[in-house]
């Protein structure tokens, strides 16, 4: 019996990198932190120190570069199925590169109502993207992480499972706090991705802020996921990652103060992680 | 010769707490951080082991609760002051306290331009406040951290001291970004802390935005600083901390393109650290 | 058309406890960090907001907790298998748990050549473990990660694909230096984990030191993977992650100093990603 | 009444350098990061935006890998100061110059009882110093930290303060975890700081795992700082911080079982911070 090369890919993260479009009337400027990965058959790379096929992690960074000078203005997942097409064509032994990107938005300072021409402040969640392309197909999903929300009332939890180690008390009013990190699948490569995201983005935030009745965060997380499907067409699958921050009444009977939910420790860890997709059922057509 | 005990203090830091305000029309909800030290005569704790003297830190933590429940409504700075006055009504032994608080603003959400009653996203900065007290005084500051600005023209940077190991190259138009660190000293503790404050930072961002003939960070560091002390009445003294968060432009000569400040590295290490206070001068009335 | 639930999971992370074995000669010491996700037939939880059939994330947590109770001294990897045994058990609803964990050691401190019995300093990598469990059948890896090793020769880096965009020069001598991320899948579940585990780390560390003809950090993936599964014969595959934490050589042509691989910037970002398995070939057995 | 500037400073942080020095029978490998400051006469630089006495942040970095270059063997501390030398002697216009340096312990690999020549692994803590030099003095320090010490008995605290918020228990048995940070003020620049600094940790962890009748944290505290005084009769004085990192033994009785110090939760927050300061005491001669 001997040994074989399973899975393997490498590549670059932290590739960090700023654009500035100076127009007339104002500048545009984005920031965006990039990670890739190639595979294929790079086999004799590992077992023989053969580096023949390998396109140097150093010239994926350098690539990038160059491709954001060139393309300055493009959209996070253009720019993302752009740069893995390159590096797919630049490494013959690659049958697939995959990409994350991510971008925090830095919003134009506003003063005296008017936004600054190229002044700006960074804003409090990122956008992201992820593409993974092969040499016959590309899959491309945009996003969203680092969004902080929390609703004060409207939520509960309660008629759960019970065993011997159950000590949680069922509640029907909790704080609900999460740091969400959404991603969602896009039809195609040839859409108005600023539009679309904007409408993915606008649609968490109202469904989170309007579901009242919730009754566990995979309650929400339905919600919410059914809510990106009904506003934005272009959308195939969303999934939400969802931690339970939770906020938890703290008990002030050692003073004589009974706490109706007015004080609340706020806990780092440990945090609940619920997660899951709500996509597209398919169409029956009988005839 | 023998060992004696030098300066010394204890406290609590990682208090995290949130408070809700149920008021009819709508909820509010704060998130504050706190860290705290008592100094006094404590030298037989650390010798003897003898504890008779000493608060807990246990108790530090369990009566900020308290307090926040009875005070939910108080700004974060008056929240400080009565924070340290109770503790050293607490420890007879201590002759002095300090408190750092910081919280992190929670927007309301806003749905079809109406601010939602209960539902928050979390914004990007955070607002601090440090209280040293003693027996018979008290000093105050504001402050925010986490703001990250930056523009992407109006800065420059040359005509410096050049030795052997310089190599830096003068630039008369460069981008300047920081991560803010503000504190600003209030003349005394019965102020509106919420306007105060908002009007520090809004003279802090217009100033970093206004600054188009910068010419290094201590130049805007200092137009920043005027600024506030114009702004605020209240405030005698603002010290501002800049981190120079260097945005490298790319050189792409190795492929034949010229860039012309479009792509940048964003390095985040090491990092220019610029950090000076701006104070009123002293009237001088001469007879 | 509709929509409905796809993939999804829910659990906790971050929960943090320690145990103490007292023994008459010394105690024992161990922390560990556990994560935990169940998967099953939880349409109706989302959909419906019906929690019955939910197994609270706190109830996972409190049960973690006596478990270790009752198992101080087990290794990582059983109370991995006990704990995803457990969950599935007391998760009707379930159909796969999966849990990763992680154990940092405190190394006895070690007083005039002798290990004190109560007093520990805490190591500087972590073991880890990772369990997934279905009704059927069970999978189960150990690990290590955050182990940084370094050499300061015997790695080369030329030879690569050269295009465009590729500036790096080559190299035959270099600082090779990776934060190792290992994982290696067991044969099963009845083996002496401790025994296991140390044969593994102590073959990746002597590897990494032995292989002098380093051509790239592939090439000595390969060379630690088959010294893992040489030394270990209760390991069926292993998996490394090796970021390539770059060290490079400073231009101090700008002083008159020709820097003969004396100084390093050490870089944080960006860093290459080299990640790969090795696994054993099957038994071929021609009658 | 106008604005003057008030106390101000500027440097560079998370300068990142290694060096390698190449004997014939092995290599020596050091990491160090390091931070610094000037201050001086630096009012025109910010009022009017005058560069000609400032030395750039950018200098004092390339200046640091030049004289690592140079003095590659020097131990921390005496680099340290070798560098605020240079530092003052390059700005004219400075007249304090202060710097923090670490150095994470890098161990050589062994294999089979024997030291590796040019193979290490990263420790598990960080040896620091620290500088303030204007241009008559210098006051120089060593130190340590993220130095996790724990142990699992041997520690009370009780006896306390009690106030109407206290609801902490008196414990004569508890775990009690610190992660050190000890900073020591040497009496003069010439000194074997390798054997200084190597006497000082011994001296730590030797009276941490000794103290077994600690009766806080504060008291531990005191017991540590002589010893050190004791062992190393070059340090003046020693600070020592030392957060008290809370294990918490958890409430079992909701499944019927007596937690009997077995089993704890770790807290990262909050978490209690203890400081001091010993020091020798003056000779008292009396005729």
């Amino acid at each position: 019996m001997g040994f074989e090369l399973g899975p393997n890919r490498y590549g670059k993260a932290g590739i960090h990198l700023a654009t500035v479009v100076r127009g007339e009337e104002r500048h545009e400027f984005s920031e965006r932190e990039i990670e890739v990965r190639l595979e294929g058959d790079f086999d004799e790379v590992h077992t023989e120190g053969d580096n023949a096929t390998v396109l140097p992690t150093d010239t994926m960074r350098s690539s990038a570069f160059a491709l954001a000078f060139e393309h300055p203005e493009e959209a996070l997942e253009a720019f993302a199925l752009r740069y893995t097409s390159y590096l797919l064509d630049a490494s013959p032994a690659a049958n697939r590169a995959e990409a994350w990107m991510s971008e925090r938005p830095w919003e134009r300072v506003v003063i005296d109502g008017r936004p600054h021409p190229h002044a700006f402040r960074r804003g409090a969640f990122r956008w992201t993207t992820h593409v993974v392309r092969d040499r016959e197909d590309v899959r491309l999903s945009g996003g969203l992480d680092e969004l902080y929300l929390l609703k004060t009332t409207g939520s509960a939890f309660g008629g759960f499972l019970k065993d011997r180690y159950t000590i949680l008390p069922e509640t029907d009013d909790r704080i609900l706090a999460t740091e969400l990190d959404a991603r969602w699948r896009y039809v195609g490569p040839e859409l108005d991705f600023a539009k679309e995201r904007e409408a993915c983005r606008e649609a968490l935030v109202r469904a989170f802020a309007h579901h009242d009745d919730s009754r566990s965060v995979q309650h929400t997380l339905w919600h919410m996921g059914t809510a990106v499907l009904g506003a934005a067409p272009n959308v195939e699958e969303v999934t939400l990652s969802m931690p339970n921050l939770h906020h938890v009444a703290v008990d002030l009977a050692y003073c004589g103060i009974h706490n109706d939910g007015r004080v609340f420790v706020v806990t780092d860890k440990p945090s609940g992680r619920i997660e899951g997709t709500v996509r597209r059922t398919e169409d029956v057509v009988s005839g």
